[in-house]
């Protein structure tokens, strides 16, 4: 039914989602070989025994006959990507990416050979566990794929965005385009703050000298093992994620900030009106985000499965 | 199989605490019969029309005749309560509370005529929703109560505390004691810290003028959805918590915002080993908590029923 298809996809970093793409490509019928690559070779070993991946190869074997190339590195690595494209990608091949930040991509995309068809992509999906294990192909299906497509007019490049958006929408994302400092903004406000502030909040647990590490963990349940999923995603990915948006995530943190003061002098002064007021928000913007098919209507995320 | 029965049980505020309780009091066979009140007639009503009690009544009604009475409402409504109490409470009842702060409502017990037996509870456990609905009996299976005792040396006070703890073991909760103050840092860590962060950061959402909301939704997978959870806590109950934690939930507050501007400047600096090194903690942690039966080993708390 989708109406593209790929002979020889190299999956380069078959992790979460590199993996994950891979088995929802399979799972659409729209790829006949996948080859694995990633700078550990034990990973994409572990792919191909899998399943994952057909095979696993260097590099250079993996990509030089590919038709569609996938980058599923963290961020930090695609530069260097980008110069091992230019010594070994096939003329007219598509690459596409699978980063978090955009922006710091396409200034690395512009040293590429002009033959080299790369369209970044950010599929807003995934789990805090990583690996080859940690995928499965349901993890794109009804999440929104953005892609901030390089300043090129010419035909080949156009065919290559539109070949893009099919192999995400085969798998069943909702596809958007978007300029890539927009999407820096965007998803610093959506995606990255909030992991710098999970990952904070759990890194600060253990400051309270008077309270233990075991009662936090058994009293976790009260809000903060919700922090600890977020927090438990990939320390590299998201090492890379904040050095390489710096500027927007600086700018959304600064807001963050000054709520954060405005809620600590509501406390401190025992304004319960403002309190009230802001804890009032929270209610609608969860509806619109089930109603938007983004999350679960289940109370506590359906955590317990055998409650309701 | 529970060494504890009582013969009348009043439910004051049969929302989803005290509508949970009724349902596991029953499910665990302690029960005799449960009579619901509420300031608001219609939650009494509605907590009678769906058997979680078998009759409404009003407040004096409700517990003249109770052997348990369980006052499940915001915790700033237990001071007026404690007077409704002495004006109408049996002798020799039992009274337990749900509430989240503790040394606020100790100090409002202190008011109680003394044979009127108030052991301070608080089941740490929940849900972001809210009503006589929203309740179910297995809330408290597995999750941990803490109580915070007066200090009574009497017999009869002894024994109160003792049927307590065996209430709450018979609804399935571990059963722990602590001092009220010590009880009040420990949750503003685990809990009032972790709220007061996500009711902060959806609040914020909005404050960046070029990002939409529809955006914000859209894309909220990325991280942000997490927070929304429990920022769809009922707001009342929140307003009440921060009012009776102020030093606490300040204290542990203060520690969070240090821990913040230290990442801040990691990210200014580009300090990525800073950065990994911070972000490496999550996972330890969250294994922890999964370890401790607290939290569900599922990626994405299970929420995506069909991954996997």
């Amino acid at each position: 039914m989708a109406d593209i298809r790929f002979k020889r996809a190299a999956i380069v970093g078959p992790g979460l989602i590199g993996g994950s793409l891979a088995r929802a490509m399979r799972k659409a019928n729209i790829v006949d070989a996948i080859v694995a690559c990633d700078k550990d070779a034990e990973v994409a070993a572990r792919a191909a025994e899998i399943g994952v991946a057909d095979e696993a190869a260097a590099f250079a074997d993996a990509v030089k006959t590919a038709d569609l190339i996938v980058l599923a590195t963290p961020v930090g690595a695609i530069g260097d990507l980008c110069d091992a494209l230019n010594d070994h990608a096939p003329e007219g091949v598509l690459v596409v990416d699978v980063g978090s930040t955009k922006e710091a991509i396409v200034r690395s995309a512009s040293a590429l050979r002009s033959d080299i068809l790369f369209v970044p992509c950010h599929p807003v999906a995934g789990t805090e566990q990583s690996g080859p294990d940690a995928g499965f192909a349901e993890l794109f299906e009804e999440r929104w794929c953005i892609l901030t497509p390089l300043d090129r007019k010419d035909e080949a490049y156009q065919t290559a965005v539109v070949s893009a958006t099919k192999l995400w929408e085969a798998v069943g994302a909702h596809v958007e385009h978007m300029d890539p400092v927009h999407h820096d903004l965007a998803l610093a406000v959506t995606s990255h703050l909030p992991h710098l502030i999970a990952f904070t909040l759990v890194g600060a647990a253990d400051d309270v000298e008077s309270v233990a590490q075991a009662e936090v963990i058994k009293y976790s349940a009260g809000g903060f093992r919700d922090f600890t999923r977020i927090a438990a995603s990939d320390p590299i990915m998201w090492r890379d994620v904040f050095l390489n948006n710096k500027e927007a995530i600086l700018e959304v943190l600064g807001r963050f900030s000054e709520e954060l003061a405005v809620m600590q002098r509501a406390i401190r002064w025992g304004d319960g009106a403002a309190l009230e007021d802001a804890f009032s928000r929270g209610r609608a913007l969860r509806r619109a985000i089930v109603d938007a098919g983004q999350e679960t209507a289940a109370p506590n995320f359906g955590r317990d499965q055998d409650g309701h």
